[in-house]
């Protein structure tokens, strides 16, 4: 139920360093941005950032899906929206919706599949996280 | 036919900013690799980086889906390799395969659409180039 | 006097795409911090990003000094400190430090010189603002 | 002597990524390229980045100084000309140049101080290597 959903809100302001020379937010850009919110979502399911720098599970992208919808520019503020998809027992999904503000016009949206990994052997950890 | 394929082949070292504190290549770090692959085979295209800047007309991603299948590390050689895919009237799909050398272990592949645009308006351009 | 200083605070939580195989923080990524906080301090000096992208006008780095004095780590929390230093007819200087946050420490310094330029054509603008 | 010199030079062709909606290279893109032609140059010092993988000790950059001079371009190619500079018992010195090809058009100079550093420890090691 929509009550239940475990999500995310980051918020950016578009900079330079996130722009080409098209004049428009640079594809890799949406994607760090996207690992932000995706990362304090991770942390609101118990992934902390410090405790894995010491354990060295880390939740590990497998797969990438983005749809690049329309661009944004220089100064926009964007919303960048991330909840928790699909859980199976080896990896999850993590969905993303990046708006800009405050007209709420859909830019860019994506999904990822994550799986925990112990690292850096690579080797895969079972997911044990309650949703 | 696949000796009528058109290809572009690039070559890279991993680099620490390729890295990050998990010991292996961040997921964006192939996607900067993948786009210096995908601008070489466009060139091969007949789109050219310089006229590029000057007509204002770019090829703009619409979509990526990307598969990371093993990590790369640090001092690692990579090779990428992409190919012309599928093309329609509005956008046209490459893939691309990244390779460990010299053992020829396939660590990512990806699929990317794209549409020639005119910017920063954002106005689409009919495809004409010929394949 | 300290009281009529020109300042900007940001603060960042260190991600991933912030570290590399070393451990810490990539050189890089201390300086995009740095360029968003530079960004809201040029805001505060009358220099708006949307402004700017119509108007072609631009604050560019002529120089860059950075020290790197402590390493910080994922899931740290730093406060990026900026303020305008010395300013000329032809440019002006920001400065900047990096503090990991709740303890103080100080992990980064910085001195950038800007020049206001008219892009792409590279043309220097007479600086106007009062501070 | 000149001839004694221990140089490396390595060449990019600037890419989408490297600039930004000044249509110009952003000032981080330069230093990536800086850090790849260091690497080398370290590799050429007996510093292999495979060996530095495992041992984890890393040349740590102290200090960067660098100078922008003049804008570089989507699709211009950079040869970037690092040289070891002055050696001390703690950190060493490099020293960049980059420049347009074919005119030679001089765009950035830069300096690096590194120190050889045990990682994440952070815990200084002595200098070791021949010059």
């Amino acid at each position: 139920m929509a009550d239940h959903e475990i999500e995310m809100v980051t918020r950016e302001e578009v900079m330079f360093f996130d722009t080409d020379c098209g004049g428009v937010v640079h594809n890799l850009a949406y994607l760090r941005m996207i690992e932000t919110c995706r990362t304090r979502l991770a942390a609101k399911l118990g992934m902390d950032l410090r405790e894995m720098s010491v354990s060295r599970v880390f939740p590990v992208l497998t797969r990438t899906e983005v749809d690049y919808r329309r661009p944004a520019k220089l100064g926009d503020w964007l919303e960048i929206r991330g909840k928790l998809g699909e859980v199976g027992s080896a990896r999850f999904w993590c969905e993303f919706e990046i708006r800009r503000e405050p007209d709420g016009e859909l830019m860019v949206t994506a999904k990822q599949a994550l799986a925990l990994v112990k690292m850096p052997e690579g080797k895969p950890v079972r997911l044990n996280f309650k949703v």
